[in-house]
């Protein structure tokens, strides 16, 4: 238990451009930081491809971790401390789910989940429960702290007014990322009053809520993500670099399937392109985005044509372009296309892909659907709560209104390259104008 | 001569954080910065091992060289356009070398080129005279365009105007870094106004000077330039980083010279660890940081337990703390310290490392000294020019005053682990507090 | 009509703290800022009463006038100049309305035009057309400058470009005033990505539209607005003052009317409570807010009881409480308060007062409606306008929407003096709570 | 004594541009800003004359004063908090003159109180012991807490540390008005690292004390408030604002002493233009820049052709031209201009003015000279105390250097007038050039 209240003999900090100052004062969280798997999310960029879009979004996932502890950190030290519906025993295990909370992303996650077939929240459990410097560190606050922290992180665990700091339609989490991405990618989208929702939020039993004198500040908030979904997020030159990305993985799997002799070793990869269940955590931790880089690189040179040309595109940014595809209406034309892309020679299976965004900017509950997705409640004067699109028009009118856009990638250069195939490189040009 | 005047269709932009937007209009600079060898340097981070203390300072030298081009082409836009004194016809010329200053540095440069014994402007003038995509996109302006872009990099070109812009003790270069340096870092220090020491330049034709009214804000920057110094770039941390990097270099070379047998060649080393002459542009292009740190992970794993040791210290930021030191009273406690360090097994030539970081923050001109510095200028209402520190006061106090910092570092954690040479180790703690 | 394009030997700026400069290089733009009716501007708060809520908004019309100013410049030189559908012989008719439009207002418009029953629009064309220091500036361009100036302020100008840019659902009225009430209140909601707005308008005869892919930048400056109208400009408490405001003038007016004996003769208001017909321009140029000020001042001695109360109030604000009101549920009950507020001797028609703020975020085009508004257009790809809303799902689920929020004002402080009235007076608490 | 720990039921927040938010539980700090005292601040700019240099500095001295009680609050709360040498008995009593500081401030202070020759911490004073709701609110503290606070201001408080967060040479005064100044102008140059600088605050029995590690914090700081004199408060455009002011009131003040008749008797003045002796504490609070404001508009139409030209200037911004002047070299100079002045008809009393300014940076202790100021203190890791200048190469460099600037201010439009005294006037702008 001692180990548990531990202090710094004094406040450490991390100079943060966004929240000024991380504030450390816990021996636990400094402890944390240090370890060599905290560490390594500075090899992750938080935004995966997006810096070939806005050049500004080179930060790592370390970055965004800090922030979100200091975000909680202030909730509870600011906030909550004091209140009878905070329960203070809470405090260090909600800082290190908050901390730890991505610990298991991998690079280019979503990319490589996707082929991959895995969850980085498996590798967020397997990290905080296996043989681990993290793992030590929470053990010494005591033998069942590990568990109880990656429950929080997997939101099964009984304190959901914990989880919902971290996990919900108004967490820190959202609340770090659309500020920290906003900042580095200098867009102004992602800013909202964070201090206003601060000193607005309640602790309930279930959740998180908001007095209703910041529910203007939280329309604001739903309406930076909204925004940074559409204008950064989902900008389509970052989904080309990412299209491009998942076919270089599925590529290289599909070679070494076929027993292809890479030229260099795919040593890193291999447990993954055999079995997912084969890669351990070992084998996990080694991959970080300068060991993604560097086969990219090398492949580059790799004799099989896609391979290497796929390589290129993704490390000197000559990316596919794309049109915008409608699958309901426009089905026939992408079979059509189809064809004539394998009469062009061009494999479409690397060279023509439909890639798909969908969000829901704020949900109430819906019992039953698929994703449930806990509601914002607002905290009226008179101790009554209510959820937050009965009181604003504004987040009403865009209330489970799911938005999804959908685009059609292909390499502009080979259609332009007239040396070979050049009728049906025009029939093609013609059906994507 | 149409190539050098060709505009795009459309004006392109980047978004930037710091300056907001970076314009492009010009054919010749949309297609340089889609060149291989310029993208490369998004895998070179601008400040080296800064992120390990700031952790914000994870940008590339590509965000760098954005901001400088853009930099300059506002000033010859918007401030010197129509004015006697400038010659437009140097405007691409001027943009090119703007964008292309930083084109040959390589992965932590600084480091690097004290280990190998190179300079990453050689590199410079390589990629832009060499057979490169750069050079192709240069040459299309005109045959020699090449030449001179390289002369203005090299300061050796005839036009001092416009090396002035980019090379001097007031240029686009240092405007720029001031400023991101401190946007992605959150300190305050980098911030001037840019905005008006741009409104008050004048073109000259031996340099650009400074109208006399905006004096002040030059102060500031020359002021701001100083604690970026001593605040961001020398911070002790960062250069415990680098004093690591710069070992861990050196130890693989020596090991390579000493026919060690590496677990996975150093493929993308070895010219470097032979002789620098034989290092060709193509080697030297494919190192960027992303390599690095794959072999630094890899060598975590190696045998030798020196190279080992550096390399997990580097990769999880397990740094070496630091003294204070005057090697001018010093030196003979720390010949002890060699002998000390010798007896308890802990080879002082990668374990014991004085470093020394000097700024000179301002300087006018002292013919015949080691580095000539052009002085900063001003320009009366008279007409005359008056070299700043003249005029003003603050200036005039810290002109020509360099300072140096001395600092020793060492492994505190194998200091304190006390499982053998308990008593040497004493002895070194007591003379290193 | 060498005036008409005279330029100043070098550019002035005026330091901005919300567009950093304004710029200017015309000689007419800079003679008319010098000009007295230009300069009063200075005495006459932006908004009004807001700096009693929010302490920092003190800032004046001329602040704004400038901004307006500048960010019309902007479009014009640095977005219009050269496209065929602008015509540049427009320029300064352009300017100076942007930076005239304001030019009639009073102190404390609103409450102002309420009780005097006028229109400041109308003070801003006599301004212009009158014997004024800014009509001979505008006359020194042409002999009809200033009517054309006055026609494109009043909205009946044939140039509806011009007029667009200054009086539209996207004007350079609006984002100034977002930004820069933003900016001295504090507030983060008024901020939006003003420099792509203006990168993606572009000239049309009828109106200035906007590019399709600037869509979700004008959707942020929607909300934008829509927050800092319920947030800072109707905030209730800013609305306290106004009533206060409201019902001084009032008062003042009525014991005028009734040869009430000032203490201080009311000369600078007296051609105000006699009949608005009377009021010369003269009259009206010498009001401003310090003349207000003074007598709200003095009148805090005055002998009528009502107005010394409500003048103490104002002016060391202490304010009118409020109440939530709907007048269609409750109108029984604020006639049963009448009642009361007379039996405890407090007169309702000043201490009992209904105030109700509306406003519309967007809305399209409704032609016959009492309010048309000319809606936003996007200008797509292919060269086709549409309008905003059916392009952008946000802003059609708040289109044409109106919103109202009513409150009921009175004095707390009276209602617990209990010195008097004791029963009534809890009555009424009663039927506030 | 219960009083003086009295919460608020909840906090209450100020929304402010400079800290975000300005945050009160303290009743009687809330009781104070109530005060109709407090209130008046409200109607005294900060910067006096400066809005007609930077149009955004309008802002209020109520504005600052908030500033610097919220700075305070965060050293009290934040830093010292729990450390042995602070006494948090001390912490109201701080606060609270914090907030009063500048209580006693009149309308444009610096030539109010050269002309009518007091003191405004002389007003502070009387308002705080006076027959005010400011002594009411403090007395009920204690009968002996106002005369504590008054102490605190006036710097004769035998509580140092108390006296040395409110008026030393790093103050929570200071570190309010660069920052606010900066951001209400627009300038860059009042930004420093805040944050930084109250993180390494340590309470002493005899003063704040800096720890080493923020020394270049608290050098930046120090060139911040460098910059802001010399671009700011020091801008000659404000000074010649002020000295116009001066001399009208300069002017009113005779006239009343030769018994000019007034068309409007100056009643808010008379006190002021007998004896200053006869201000009573009623008269001082009725004046504030409304009231100022308000006579100088009427004035503009008296008689007497010097006070109604001063005042058309004031009002109108029609300001006096300056030169360079040194009196050492120039006096026999002004003397002729003097004389030449007097043959023009122009009264040199009024329209031939010498300002000057000057400022000392930074100053160590020197014991016995007029304006002793207390050094700066670092705290070093041994626990001793160095003054600032001895390890800051910067500061030493302008420690103590006084720097003045003289002007010389004239009407350059009665001179370019050339309706009369045609040569003399030539004469004269000949001897200005």
């Amino acid at each position: 238990m001692t180990y548990m209240v531990e202090k710094l003999s004094e406040e450490k900090v991390f100079k943060d451009p966004v929240h000024r100052y991380v504030h450390v004062r816990d021996r636990a969280i400094w402890d944390l930081v240090g370890t060599k798997e905290f560490q390594r999310l500075r090899r992750i960029k938080q935004l995966g491809t997006t810096f070939l879009t806005f050049h500004g979004a080179e930060h790592s996932r370390f970055n965004h971790s800090l922030g979100v502890y200091e975000i909680v950190r202030r909730i509870i030290d600011d906030v909550f401390d004091g209140r009878p519906e905070w329960d203070n025993r809470d405090r260090l295990l909600t800082l290190c789910a908050a901390l730890l909370h991505d610990l298991g992303h991998g690079p280019f996650s979503h990319a490589f989940e996707k082929v991959f077939d895995f969850d980085h929240e498996d590798f967020t459990r397997a990290i905080i429960l296996g043989d681990t410097e993290v793992n030590k560190v929470l053990k010494n606050v005591s033998p069942e702290f590990p568990e109880k922290v990656a429950e929080v992180i997997a939101k099964t665990s009984e304190k959901k007014l914990v989880v919902s700091l971290i996990s919900s339609q108004i967490d820190a989490d959202r609340m770090d990322y659309l500020q920290r991405d906003a900042y580095f990618t200098g867009v102004s989208y992602g800013q909202f009053d964070m201090e206003r929702i601060l000193r607005v939020m309640r602790p309930r039993e279930e959740q998180v809520v908001i007095k209703k004198s910041g529910m203007h500040a939280v329309e604001d908030y739903i309406m930076s993500r909204y925004q940074m979904y559409w204008q950064v997020y989902f900008h389509p030159v970052s989904r080309s670099a990412e299209v491009i990305l998942t076919k270089i993985l599925h590529r290289a799997k599909q070679l070494y399937k076929d027993n292809y002799a890479f030229k260099h070793e795919p040593q890193h990869f291999i447990s993954f392109f055999s079995e997912t269940e084969n890669v351990t955590l070992e084998d996990y931790l080694k991959l970080d985005e300068a060991v993604i880089m560097f086969y990219f690189q090398i492949w580059q040179n790799e004799a099989d044509p896609i391979l290497s040309d796929l390589c290129r595109r993704f490390v000197n940014r000559n990316l596919f372009k794309y049109a915008e595809f409608d699958p309901a209406k426009e089905y026939k034309k992408l079979a059509e296309l189809n064809g004539l892309f394998l009469k062009a020679g061009i494999d479409p299976d690397y060279y023509l892909v439909v890639d798909s965004s969908s969000d829901l900017p704020y949900d109430f509950y819906r019992p039953g659907e698929e994703e449930e997705r806990l509601p914002i409640h607002l905290l009226m004067k008179n101790g009554e709560l209510r959820e937050l699109s009965r009181e604003s028009e504004i987040v009403d009118a865009i209330s489970g209104k799911r938005r999804t856009d959908h685009k059609l990638y292909y390499p502009a250069d080979f259609l332009a390259d007239e040396s070979n195939a050049k009728d049906i490189k025009k029939q093609i040009r013609t059906l994507l104008e």
